[in-house]
């Protein structure tokens, strides 16, 4: 079956267990009949929920694995009790055998994260493993990123955050030729980290074919969808996200508290539940679940923990779609070309500083 | 008049000029008839606006300045154009020369950033200013620093933020004692940036009286109200706030759309009209405006650009709060305390390392 995706599964990952896990894939299968699944679990759970859904079964190998990492376990304790024994574990050791072309789970971000670290090691050009996700905007989606995998960020880093990012806005919202910003704060007189100038710098100076470079953006540039790709280091972006997720959570009871508040109110909220419902799904976190590990030999797609069969099958897509699309040879690429110019640039302006008068006559004569 | 509370005014700040200020300035008078006025701006401008507002300009002091600090100035640029001779800078300086309590401006943020910093330096053990301000949130409003004053923060500074923060959020949100957290990322395995997990430790151990140090929180935490004092370096402060602002402005967006997608959403939204008008007070921006330099000799207080009279006024309330609270000796004394604290405490750690037998002698006895 060469042109089946293989998703490798946690069934053991997320705060609702396999059933949802089952469900999820069952979902995906649905959509996409070319998927097969590995799915690494406790097989006295995981194959009664498994032949619940009979086509699924008939696309899935259930492999046991006695250890399930916990939502609550610290990623060191993780590694201790579940290198080459969990089902999570498992799961990104079947991409690196080549047996799964992805894998998926709602489990422990930290555990998934140190793991996949560990296990699938970082690609060529790439210092350090980033955690990208589509984030809704105004104007539909973007990709933001780095939101947490590593924290602190260089010039060179940046610049390879911004060319990873730009191959999934690719794939996952069909945009050729991406607009990136680099995210950093509006007072002017402190214009940002000297790290974000130099990366605004490189990327300038590049003028990568794969990606539209527009300059800084600010925190309110994300909601407003300003650029297709933000990009910034972990620490900041987990942040971001975190803080964007709170205010929504906050307006979102603010909403629900003000049309409960009188007679007149409820009797408003009924004749608007169709809008009330379409809100809903505009703010849906659901639809933008499946955080992908970029930089890494090796597609890990990370699921919300709470997520619903729906939900973790949107996680599953995402998987499906990066996967078909080729993102990592499409990153490779864009790394190396990334490297050759910036190396191309800094050897041109060598060749400039050692030769000034050529340059002066260049320039005068053009 | 020494019970009067003294504002000075840059009259030419902000998108809306000396109308909206002199508006703000007689509400805030309205309601505070112990204020005075100092108002810097052009003579021409400014005297006929005072003079439609004849309470306010009997307890107002005219004084002309030629020249306007305009929005898009960059700072050094306002500083090489408006040092002594702009109304910003004179607000700013008749704070210094204690002809005025407190300064607020509505002007460009960088500026007004650059110009306190020069006129008024830096208190005694305060290495660099910062900008807090009020955050509404799910419980009601908390206090968030650094906003964007000072990018990076070592452990010292965030333990100085977290004094300053607690000082204010006694005054302006009437507790005693604020809890207190500082900003991190959620992720167990990269926990943060080492001066954050060393500030922590730093708070634990001196145990301040002042403030309940609550330990890290994350960027949801912010709009869910876990603690009254949310502490963080001035990059991810500024990029966190524009964050929400944007998250919220997006959800503002979806819901006015969803509204009036219908018949049936139209006659929903005028049964709930008086829902909407709450959600939007609870949601106004204008009710938490007003944000203070804190860490300088002088107290200065931000001014959205885009305030209205109504929101002018509340950040003249932020000031004169400030002022009758005496928020500057406060903060010095909690710095000092701080200081002393700290130093207690690594001379205690230092006997203790030097004596490690009486050390282990107390810990068998105890």
């Amino acid at each position: 079956m060469p042109n089946s995706v293989r998703i490798a599964l946690d069934a053991m990952g997320g705060d609702h267990g396999p059933q949802v896990i089952a469900a999820g894939a069952a979902l995906a299968l649905a959509k996409r009949p070319d998927l097969e699944f590995l799915m690494f679990g406790d097989e006295a759970l995981v194959a009664p929920v498994l032949a619940a859904h009979p086509r699924l079964a008939a696309r899935t190998k259930l492999i046991h694995s006695a250890v399930s990492i916990r939502m609550d376990d610290q990623p060191s304790q993780a590694i201790r009790k579940g290198r080459r024994t969990s089902s999570m574990w498992m799961a990104i050791d079947a991409v690196k055998r080549g047996e799964a072309d992805a894998a998926v789970s709602a489990g422990n971000t930290g555990a998934l994260m140190a793991m996949s670290k560990i296990c699938l090691h970082t690609m060529k050009g790439v210092e350090r493993p980033a955690l990208a996700a589509r984030w809704p905007t105004a104007r539909g989606q973007s990709v933001v990123l780095d939101l947490g995998a590593s924290i602190g960020a260089d010039a060179e880093h940046l610049v390879a955050l911004s060319v990873m990012g730009a191959a999934m806005a690719r794939i996952l919202l069909g945009i050729d030729r991406p607009s990136v910003g680099l995210l950093n704060v509006g007072v002017e007189e402190i214009k940002g980290i000297e790290e974000v100038k130099a990366a605004g710098r490189m990327l300038r100076e590049a003028d990568f074919a794969a990606l539209d470079y527009r300059g800084f953006v600010e925190g309110d540039d994300i909601g407003a969808g300003t650029v297709d790709v933000v990009v910034t280091e972990g620490f900041t972006g987990n942040i971001a996200l975190k803080t964007a997720e709170g205010t929504a959570k906050q307006i979102g009871a603010y909403l629900k508290s003000a049309m409960g508040s009188s007679l007149m109110s409820r009797i408003g909220y009924l004749f608007a539940r169709g809008a009330f419902a379409q809100l809903k799904e505009k703010m849906d976190p659901r639809r933008s679940n499946g955080a992908v590990f970029l930089g890494l030999e090796g597609i890990v797609v990370k699921s919300h923990g709470g997520a619903d069969a729906l939900s973790f099958s949107v996680a599953i897509d995402v998987g499906y779609e990066v996967v078909r699309q080729q993102l990592l040879s499409q990153i490779g690429e864009l790394i190396a070309q990334a490297h050759a110019t910036l190396a191309q640039n800094l050897a041109d302006a060598a060749a400039a500083a050692a030769n000034p008068t050529i340059e002066l006559q260049a320039r005068g004569a053009s």
